[in-house]
């Protein structure tokens, strides 16, 4: 009988090199999830993720199926999946889909955290999962730019690939930055993202909070559709895949 | 001009031979402070901790102290600290104390921290500062079981030195226990610790959470005096040094 299994996948991604399989390279976590599922039922599984993450990034509830014909529990398959897999990846759930549910396809939605630690005194103990900038930011020029980027928008200039050839509008639905003690933190929720998009979004807001770059840029910027205009690329490690959206 | 430098440091102690400086490795927190403050002021610099953590603890607020003539303020004092230490250990504060202050004479308490992840699914993000127990626990009768501890005992059973000459008595101000989630923290404020004795104290309560021993047993334990009849080592990846008090 052929099932499509969902699981719902934690990782720190600073080992990887990122999500998802490649030729030359065997360390991803797409590879470490399919060699030990493979394992696990005796059959070659193959398994969609709800999207890549790069090398570095994180995830809290990455989504991902499979479909296989073992009569395993999804709690079986939960438990055997963490007694094997290394401890910076965890299943955090594994249940039984409908089966046309596909995690990639059927994504409307996800949910990314970027952390930055804004202090003169490191932290030690998260230092996995934040850029640490000890400079001082605007904070308030930088909520007046990432205002710039809600609703629907040509993300052209905020987009790694270059030879990007597809349609490169996306929809965010919200982006907010919150401070927390010493952290600032950004949440940002879209329809879908384009390579790098997040960590160029955020580094452009770095250089607004630097004031290097004033906040009614951002509409220039989009407009222009070209990466050159826009800022650098903030380190993966901060960037975190909080949550997979489905209706 | 003779000056007493307090300093207070957190670090993750994973990859290092706890606190305290050996003769037969370098690897110690005590050793890469001191390295680097002679280096700092051009002196041979030597510090006082509050006390050795083991290796693999970690500490929220170590404190140390240590003589200088730097004319350095302490602010540029702790940012070339961080500047330079690795990413696992930073300074929080450094500020000048009175001439007679000593991190480990002046010290009249501690509290430690111990935290237990308490769930069948693994925790990717803070698994270096906890420990992963899965199995079942009656926390009711490892609350019951702590009660016993309070106040001032001879902890000779919970001591790891064995050969131990001075006095094995200590006082246990408060030791309780929180559900936080998924995680079961155990904090512990006393005057002075033994040689492994938080972490004695944890195995033998959580072999109180599995019911193989009972908590009345607690006081006989106590009264034996003897390594053999307290519970297991729990692994030091779960205890952190939150704090250190002075009067």
């Amino acid at each position: 009988m052929d099932r499509n299994i969902r699981i719902m996948i934690a990782y720190e991604g600073t080992r990887y090199h990122g999500w998802q399989r490649q030729r030359t390279n065997s360390n991803t976590i797409q590879e470490k999830l399919e060699t030990l599922l493979s394992r696990m039922t005796g059959e070659t599984i193959e398994i969609n993720g709800s999207g890549r993450t790069d090398a570095g990034v994180h995830a809290r509830a990455q989504v991902a199926n499979f479909h296989t014909a073992s009569a395993m529990t999804t709690e079986e398959m939960r438990d055997y999946m963490n007694e094997y897999l290394p401890s910076d990846i965890a299943v955090l759930k594994a249940d039984d889909a409908g089966p046309r549910f596909h995690a990639r396809l059927n994504a409307t939605g996800k949910i990314y955290c970027y952390r930055i630690w804004y202090s003169p005194v490191p932290n030690v103990f998260e230092r996995n999962f934040l850029y640490q900038f000890p400079e001082k930011l605007n904070e308030e020029a930088m909520r007046e730019a990432a205002a710039y980027f809600r609703g629907s928008h040509d993300f052209k200039s905020f987009c790694g690939n270059k030879r990007m050839k597809k349609s490169t509008v996306r929809e965010i639905h919200d982006i907010h930055m919150e401070r927390l003690g010493e952290e600032l933190r950004f949440t940002i929720t879209g329809s879908g993202f384009l390579h790098h998009m997040v960590r160029i979004l955020v580094g452009t807001l770095i250089e607004v909070g630097q004031e290097r770059r004033s906040p009614s840029e951002m509409a220039g910027i989009l407009a222009a559709g070209s990466r050159e205009e826009a800022g650098f690329l903030a380190p993966a490690n901060g960037l975190c895949l909080q949550e997979v959206q489905y209706h």
